[in-house]
């Protein structure tokens, strides 16, 4: 009776979840069309087109390059762009003012040196860990602006005009991405972070349940059968940092929205998340011991059967619950009550294995596992 | 003697490869700078800004947009962006000569019906993952250029005129960074997929060198110091997912080099850089061995230790051996002796083991990592 609880909701819960990306993909897609056709009433409007010309292109092509999935990437990349066009537009006409004066050789020289320097830099910078997790795209804009500036021999009045309309524009495109990024169905990466991270714990309760299910299995079907279990829970648990990562710096740009107040803390997320990688890494390295040619006897296992059971579903089903406590964000049961349940579980493993020989083969990996799951409380409680 | 052969070399071997990599990132800003002039040359001397004009800003987004760390980076960013830019302008040219034909009014609204629909289609391909992968900069190029050029009413000769120039222009700043990123210095990504996924070899081995030196080491000291193994080794082989995925799509598009041919074979370096994942989580879990509240009597511990070490050490350098195999791509020593090696150790501690009964605790992992080292040879040899 624990095969199919193991299976079957996992199955359909990917297929609801596919439907659901997808749908989801869609309804983003129809945002960005949207905003698209808002910007591009900039040109194709007679009196909007008289106030801002050609400029509007800068509109179409923040709107393109700003319009992200998850509401907190495009505030970040808009807010990035902005930053950016101002300090390399800045840098890039105190370079011009500067070069002017010496001739058109000099000039020449002066600006290709501000370039190669200013070049240089910026792309050294963008190379550092920390601004490339941060600021990568701002930077990236600034080198652009302040090169096209710097060499575009546009001087005095025209450039400041010049700014100000590619800046409005700018900020016109990314109003419109703003509002409909906010306005129709926002995609929330804290949402996402929260999410992903509560219902990791299912999927390894999912595996532990499927280990245990699979090692016993072989006694009961004499080996007739050797289908494998499914880790790939386990594994997407296991290689979650960088989609982690990302989603938490997402998360750190949005506003106040929902249950997540403005200082939410999005760090502890990624410490949960390195813990449920390490108890991952430890489930996964029951594969070993599933696919070892060296099993115990049957009489031997079928003896610490019941026991591991118990020990394994009272794991997955503490698992379960400190996910449905950080899911719906209540506490959970006081820590020492969960653990103090393990631990009379584990002992009473312990009892039985000690006359055992092979069979510690498996029970150790399970002690392995409480030991994970102990630290784990330590955090989340 | 264990020790100082661990964390010597890893220490000195990461200072080394920090140098190194500064260094790199240094030539690689340099690069940029160069190549920023070459093309603010077309803006700085008179007779090239008199032959390509204003469009000579799209030679300096293309470098700074395109200019990628690695070589196969930059390909394939370019020839994206060269066919993005292509396709793009085309159907952006066909959407403006249809609705050209409809009025002022039907051909406002039959261009922002246009945008809608190809804005929508477009961001829902790439948001699929086998585009992501791909092509995600070419959709999103073609949308910018599809966009500009269907909304701006640009018609018939003047379009093609200003399209040659603009696709020339990015040409020349593509062959710009094509020009620097394999003249001066190329970093190949192929080279830092092939030595990467070599030296994890190296890290397994140390991390199974310092685990067992942990283990016994508590034994001599009599547990007054509990200094942790360094696992990061392992831990930076667990999370190389994406990492890898990202080097072997660039390697793809790297052409033939050093002893890299024309089809090279980069789906097996992901291959058996999921089979040292594997390993990685397996070795990982021995932390909860090392961490484990109980632990066996010195007596027993120091029984076994000769055997355990001895299976430790060969496991580790039949690790180095294939590392060093794949890092020198010479064959290895024929799949059989290695592994008859391990395998008579593994006995010798099996037999040993019996009568154990806490030991082994340790054992079994041990025998837990045998069995997947013995896939591993699978694959490489």
């Amino acid at each position: 009776e624990r095969k199919p609880r193991f299976s079957f909701p996992s199955i359909s819960s990917f297929l609801r979840e596919k439907g659901q990306y997808d749908s989801i993909k869609l309804i983003h897609s129809i945002k960005v069309g949207i905003s698209l056709v808002l910007v591009s009433l900039l040109y194709l409007l007679k009196p909007l087109y008289d106030q801002v010309g050609e400029n509007a292109m800068w509109a179409i092509m923040t709107v393109v390059v700003v319009f992200e999935f998850f509401v907190g990437a495009t505030l970040s990349k808009g807010v990035n762009r902005g930053i950016g066009t101002v300090i390399g537009g800045g840098f890039g006409l105190a370079t011009a003012v500067i070069a002017e004066d010496a001739g058109e050789m000099g000039n020449a020289i002066g600006v290709a040196i501000a370039v190669f320097v200013c070049g240089t830099a910026a792309t050294y910078v963008r190379l550092l860990p920390s601004i490339k997790k941060t600021c990568d795209y701002g930077v990236m804009i600034f080198l652009l602006t302040f090169n096209l500036v710097a060499v575009s021999g546009i001087r005095g009045e025209t450039v400041v005009q010049l700014a100000r309309a590619r800046l409005s524009t700018i900020g016109i495109g990314f109003g419109v991405c703003v509002f409909t990024s906010l306005c129709i169905h926002p995609m929330w990466a804290s949402d996402e972070l929260h999410n992903s991270v509560a219902s990791r714990f299912e999927a390894l309760a999912c595996s532990i349940d499927g280990c245990l299910g699979e090692y016993f299995k072989l006694v009961e079907e004499k080996e007739n059968q050797t289908g494998g279990v499914n880790f790939s829970g386990c594994q997407s648990v296991l290689y979650s940092t960088d989609k982690d990562d990302m989603l938490a710096k997402f998360a750190r740009w949005e506003p106040w929205h929902g249950k997540f107040g403005f200082s939410h803390p999005w760090e502890k997320y990624l410490d949960i998340g390195k813990e449920l990688r390490e108890a991952a890494a430890t489930i996964f390295s029951l594969k070993g011991c599933l696919q070892s040619p060296r099993q115990p006897s049957s009489t031997l296992r079928q003896s610490m059967r019941e026991q591991c059971e118990e020990l394994g579903s009272s794991l997955a089903s503490s698992l379960r619950e400190l996910g449905d406590s950080i899911k719906t964000m209540r506490k959970c049961r006081p820590r020492f009550l969960i653990v103090s349940k393990l631990q009379s579980k584990s002992e009473e493993l312990n009892l039985l294995m000690s006359p055992s020989k092979l069979g510690a083969l498996k029970n150790d990996d399970g002690l392995a596992i409480a030991s994970f799951v102990f630290q784990l409380m330590d955090i989340v409680g």
